[in-house]
């Protein structure tokens, strides 16, 4: 490891390869236990195609994911929100919807959800022109590339922030769902008897020119399973206020109660605004 | 990963997910390069097919093969034969040959090769009955699955030890090469100014109940890559007498000099018989 140019490269192949001989030492790694290991390893890659990452997915099921993202979030004041993972289901290219419309892009049943949001800075002054990335699962708990009856792109939408830093949308409510379990990550979820389940949530990706590319989600605050998301993902301060109403005046016509609000406020700090590579096409 | 029936499997999935976490610890992995290894991940299985397994060939060049070769081989006594990593090249159903015959099954030029062996148990007494699959690399450093020109199954066959735990085979001298650089561990010999090449060699693996399957790989000790081989294979012990002849009465009509003969003893220890999984088809 030692002829690399690329000085980090070489710290993090170096410490890659001494962690990965700790581990086989300690355990006393057979040969058969190996043969088993590299096929895990190259079913991954194999489970993975341009409408799934298993990669993520492996990454996710062993809470390396909110590792890394806990270690590079997080320091910007008490004001801040979290960060959570990326999850495998981002897409590069949103439509582009104006700040109040709709993401359901075709029917979808459930309860309709009317969320407004607001980004400030770690001093709490709002920010324009966040290009917000909004992806979520059906009522039903499927992403619409899991789903040959959602349109393209339903419940997904791409918002810019107002001079208030405000955007709105129209959803329906999401719903927790099964991480993909017909891969080598479900195998491993079956043989440690854990559920498949994340607690319901919608996706925030916020993008601007200087400032930290906000990756998290908002979790539904009534869901089960929010003390044991299969992938980690779930902190007190991503826990949404999911608020459900039962009458009054709907917020627009047509809708039928029960209907939910959400309003959530984001916070950018200031940094490199680098985008991660979209895990599917 | 507490809630695995199978208390092994629960043992080394927890070692595996503490020494993930130590190492992106260390090193404070940022998003991107989690990004990056990610993409890597998958990548191995993707370049893993039929004829060809990137997984075994990540774990040979960080020398994670070897030493989970080591530690579960050796502890028979300084006469035993060292095992060496079973590589990506072995294939199930090689063909039954008779002993004294050659592995040679189209024309492929190159020296002549005659190696008499003897299997032996760890007291030093033949052991008679062993299935010995013996394959490797042409004298242009290609196997029959990577090159057109060799005929399915060239340079691969299957013996039987004799009364005397004897067989012999005639093929021609294996050139050392480059390990595949197409796939995610190219890249990364190529970022790490590491040279791709195995010193030579013929794979050997010997099968019969009741002792541990022997995975070995016996070295031609003129090659310049003993000392650096890319998947850290080599010990002394596996360092073998390819003796060159150029003149005197050929060992069969119409052998050219030089030709080689290689004689070499191989030590078995009793032990459970299990069979790799075949890493490519």
């Amino acid at each position: 490891m030692a002829g690399a140019d690329n000085p980090r490269l070489r710290e993090i192949a170096e410490a890659f390869v001494r962690h990965m001989h700790a581990f086989a030492r300690e355990v006393k790694l057979s040969e058969h236990e190996y043969d088993i290991g590299i096929d895990f390893l190259n079913r991954i890659g194999q489970a993975t195609h341009d409408a799934h990452n298993e990669g993520i997915l492996f990454a996710d099921a062993i809470g390396f994911s909110t590792l890394v993202c806990l270690m590079n979030n997080g320091n910007g004041g008490p004001t801040e929100t979290a960060a959570a993972l990326l999850g495998p289901f981002w897409r590069a290219n949103s439509p582009v919807t104006e700040s109040g419309a709709s993401i359901v892009r075709s029917p979808t049943p459930g309860p309709d959800l009317f969320a407004t949001c607001q980004v400030v800075d770690t001093s709490g002054a709002p920010v324009a022109g966040v290009t917000v990335d909004v992806w979520q699962a059906s009522p039903i708990g499927l992403y619409e590339n899991q789903d040959e009856t959602q349109a393209d792109m339903n419940l997904r939408g791409r918002f810019t922030t107002d001079a208030e830093g405000r955007f709105a949308f129209r959803s329906v409510k999401p719903a927790g769902y099964p991480v993909p379990t017909d891969g080598p990550v479900g195998e491993m979820l079956r043989a440690q008897h854990r559920h498949p389940y994340r607690p319901a949530h919608v996706h925030f990706l916020g993008y601007k020119p200087g400032y930290k590319t906000l990756i998290t989600q908002v979790f539904v605050d009534d869901d089960e399973h929010l003390e044991s998301d299969a992938v980690f993902g779930v902190t007190r301060a991503l826990i949404g206020d999911y608020r459900r109403h039962d009458g009054g005046t709907p917020p627009a016509p047509g809708v039928a109660a029960p209907w939910y609000t959400l309003s959530y406020r984001f916070v950018m700090q200031r940094g490199e605004s680098i985008l991660p590579k979209p895990p599917i096409k």
